[in-house]
């Protein structure tokens, strides 16, 4: 019997970690850090760091080999069935990992940057392990998303008074433009600043990248002015780092 | 010279609460607690709870009567001129409270429900005490929101593989419908279960109400099926608790 913790630990910064999210991690018998590909090494010893300041010595953490995802960038590709082969991958390196350091059963988890329910596949995942026939029980432990890190630097609410707002993908924002009955937009996994597409009139973005960490980048102002120069700087934040995660918030604002 | 801090505390689990919330909370000289409605008692007997826990005491309490929002109901009206009049109400209110407790200045703290970028109209209401002349800055520390708190309960992502996501409030729900093109819905501010006005084939609800508290309540299944329980449960829930709120994640799911 396997029970999995999938615990939201915000955006890397130690601050964002709840009550709920520590408790969690130090009743684990095993916590299991991915590690994916090289440039993102600094998102594997933060979680490392983690668990050096939380936990005590009973439970183990082991670092397990994250199977890459075949060609077309750190986004999500145009072939959900190669996400689904990927996502199927990630399933059997999770049962490996369980079943080499905890044979006889026991509780397991795994820190989820942000929270486990948004563009997340861990739930998924964890789906497939039970389908494969694992006894699995899984409880979920909410963290601070990246778009609350952002709205929270901005000092910016979601949403305007009463209206709705949509959080969708670069992706999606590309192929299916922004709705005309909806002012706000809140665009993720965008690895290619699908906002530079729209017709910038009368729209004010607020932008952040590496949310919560000591790299945190922000800017803000009329798309028109701040969206050429958001990509130059994303650009050269890239550069420098090795990678980024930046999301943004769009709002259509009388003109 | 004021320093607000706009400090999300979760849905009124104490395990929701970060260590950035605990920090501010312990760094304000004076915390205000605003005091409603009788039957939302025991939201400010959470908050009360919340301080004692968190406090030492350097950090003053004090609670404030906040104004009544004129007429139709615990839900934002359709007078959107009538909500900024409250709010205009209420901004008088904050800044009597703080000239009175903190008359040279100081940092003072609101705990705010969930997360303080969600249909909360904190950073609002401090934008008028700025207008007003107050020599205000702004700090929010993001918590967890009661979406988190639902999608946490049920074990369900928010979104499916790739797609977007609409949060949205019930009277808009029932005014604009579910556009064709987003599968997922996210409703807050529903006073009147508009999920009832909705063709329910295909379509899968999952709903929560007073999550993250003791009294917290659940229903997921086939919207045909789940839709009228979940109505007869609310109503007999407010009845015994004297106030509810919940909030619901509705899907299409392929036929
Ligand atoms: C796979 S999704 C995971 C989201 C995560 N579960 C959350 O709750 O924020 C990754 C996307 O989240 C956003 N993101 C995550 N962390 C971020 C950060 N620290 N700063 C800016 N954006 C971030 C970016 O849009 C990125 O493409
Ligand atoms: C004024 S909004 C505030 C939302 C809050 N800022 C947040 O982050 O969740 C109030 C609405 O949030 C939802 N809500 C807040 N707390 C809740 C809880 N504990 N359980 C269920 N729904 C809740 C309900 O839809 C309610 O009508």
């Amino acid at each position: 019997m396997i029970h999995l913790d999938l615990i939201g630990i915000g955006t890397g910064n130690p601050d964002h970690l709840t009550r709920a999210a520590e408790r969690a991690m130090r009743a684990a018998d095993l916590i299991l850090l991915p590690r994916k590909r090289a440039d993102a090494a600094d998102l594997l010893d933060l979680r490392r760091a983690l668990c050096a300041e939380v936990l005590t010595d009973t439970t183990r953490v082991v670092v397990f080999d994250l199977p890459e995802r075949a060609a077309d960038g750190p986004y999500l590709g145009p072939y959900l069935g190669a996400v689904r082969d990927w996502h199927d991958a990630i399933a059997a390196a999770w049962a490996g990992a369980i079943a080499t350091n905890l044979p006889a059963g026991g509780r397991v988890a795994l820190l989820v940057w942000g929270d486990p329910s948004l563009y997340d596949s861990s739930l998924r995942i964890a789906a497939r392990l039970r389908r494969g026939g694992m006894a699995l029980t899984v409880t979920v432990v909410p963290g601070i998303t990246s778009l609350q890190a952002l709205t929270a630097a901005h000092a910016i609410p979601l949403n305007t008074l009463a209206a709705p707002v949509l959080v969708t993908t670069g992706r999606r924002l590309r192929t299916a433009g922004w709705p005309a009955d909806i002012d706000t937009l809140a665009v993720m996994l965008d690895g290619d600043c699908a906002f530079t597409t729209l017709d910038p009139a009368g729209v004010t973005i607020w932008w952040g990248a590496y949310l919560g960490m000591p790299q945190q980048a922000l800017a803000a102002g009329p798309l028109a002015d701040t969206g050429a120069a958001i990509v130059a700087r994303r650009a050269a934040l890239r550069a420098v780092h090795g990678w980024i995660m930046d999301t943004y918030l769009l709002r259509r604002t009388a003109a």
